[in-house]
């Protein structure tokens, strides 16, 4: 049985290209990889594969031998991690409690994407990166980094895209608007499709958590529809047991988050922000990730 | 205030080494970086030190910004390692549960030992490696894969050996013998202090207990106190507030392990070596490696 790669569940960008980058990377040193998706694809994926001309990766089922990319919080993985054995980790975020029986392989770097660290390890091991994987890679870290406007943005995360935009032969801003643009706005999706994108679950201290994230040009397309949104993320949250549902409004042009709060503690949205939750609404200027500028936040206020 | 590179609690050879070899790296790329101790150093690490002339680290406490060597389960962690930020882990075990607020750098492979992976990135990133440098982090690995026999040992860690051994200016076996002979033994020690050696808390699903190993030439020498010992681990157990103390009595010449067992559940033991405890003790022919032949076992047959 093969080697999957696999993202976090309500994959991005990154979680998908980067298993893709990375089950060829595995492929080039011996092994049976194949990528595989941990939910629907979004947009903004959807539009990078079709650029690229590659597959949609199968989404994963009773897998036995997984390498983990871009999460490592139990929580976030697909259902059935539990009886999978995780040969590797290869991510860009907080570690979050993951045991594992025996010492595996682990990269984890405090950079923009995990598609950046995915082409270092190519390059380092000189496995050549044809345009088609380049492409992706690529496509992660613009995505990841809003087109380097993020403060998670390191300088290794451009290079690695400038690079990475030649080989595959584009454009690296033209491309990157494009592909923002081809995830920005909710066109013809349904307030719980909206509720849903790229959610993750998270604790801070022992209030559980579910937070999504969407990223706009237009944040008042999607403030217009708030009522429903609330409904749909209460929603999510009686579904996912969790007490608290945030939802990012992100405006990728004017660098800034529309942070919608639906369930208990509203408070601790307050005290992590130092402002008042107004029709359960946090404005937040210059926040732009959830990583750096949410998740810290919220896990400080709850100590 | 500097940077403080720790590696877990009752220090093995390794833990000390790499701290220092690490803190070196770190200085090299330009940080302030210092080796520091989570514990005495014992008889086979001040043997190395004494070796290389290089002095004892200083004992930690009451660090803001600190890096992990060697482990990462917060247990096995200097006290006061909630108030401190870690800004990396460098390991070669299981990860345990650890979580950080924001990402850090990672770099944990499954090889024999913490100090091939130090040496492996100062040599990626052309950090010259000083001979008494070299010399410590020989030693680290001469003791980890008990001179390359540890089922745990890789090419990786031989080949690293090797190359530190021509820049320490050592030959690898001859020097082998005596550090190894240096630390095995039990002259002069209490049962107390054999019971203390290399001493780490784990929790093989819903039982804490303590795992400590000390590695000789003649088993017989230790065997022969071993209700003394038994009632040293007793008091282990208690003090950690643990309800099971297994003691590793490995035999480096024969490649077996006499395993002690006090408290409870000894039938947990039983599990997962599938043999009697008797007399609170199981032998174990072959097994030298707490991480490979101790912990899985234990965790597994805890499930």
């Amino acid at each position: 049985m093969s080697i999957y790669v696999v993202g976090h569940k309500s994959p991005d960008t990154d979680s998908i290209c980067s298993a893709i980058g990375m089950a060829y990377y595995e492929k080039a040193m011996g092994f049976d990889a194949v990528p595989a998706r941990a939910g629907e694809i979004n947009k903004e994926t959807k539009y990078a594969l079709d650029y690229f001309k590659v597959d949609v990766p199968e989404l994963i089922s009773d897998a036995k031998e997984v390498i983990l990319v871009d999460h490592n919080e139990p929580a976030q993985a697909f259902d059935g991690i539990e009886n999978a054995k995780i040969l590797a980790l290869i991510d860009h975020h907080r570690l979050g409690g993951l045991c594992t029986p025996d010492p595996i392989y682990i990269n984890v770097r405090p950079v923009g994407c995990t598609a950046t660290i995915v082409a270092d390890m190519c390059w380092r091991h000189e496995v050549e990166i044809p345009a088609e994987i380049a492409g992706l890679l690529l496509s992660a870290i613009l995505s990841d980094t809003v087109l380097f406007k993020s403060p998670t943005c390191t300088e290794k995360d451009k290079k690695a895209a400038e690079t990475l935009a030649a080989i595959a032969g584009v454009e690296l801003k033209e491309y990157g608007m494009a592909l923002l643009k081809a995830g920005a706005g909710i066109d013809g999706m349904t307030p719980a499709q909206v509720a849903d994108t790229d959610l993750k679950k998270f604790e801070f201290g022992s209030t559980k958590a579910i937070v999504s994230q969407i990223s706009v040009m237009d944040p008042e397309e999607v403030l217009a529809i708030k009522a429903d949104l609330l409904e749909a993320m209460k929603a999510n949250a009686a579904a996912k047991e969790v007490s608290l549902a945030l939802l990012m409004v992100t405006d990728i042009l004017n660098e800034s988050t529309h942070l919608l709060v639906a369930g208990e503690p509203a408070d601790l949205v307050e005290k992590a922000f130092e402002k008042k939750v107004e029709d359960n609404c946090v404005f937040l200027p210059g926040v732009m990730s959830r990583k750096k500028q949410i998740v810290p936040q919220m896990t400080n206020a709850a100590k």
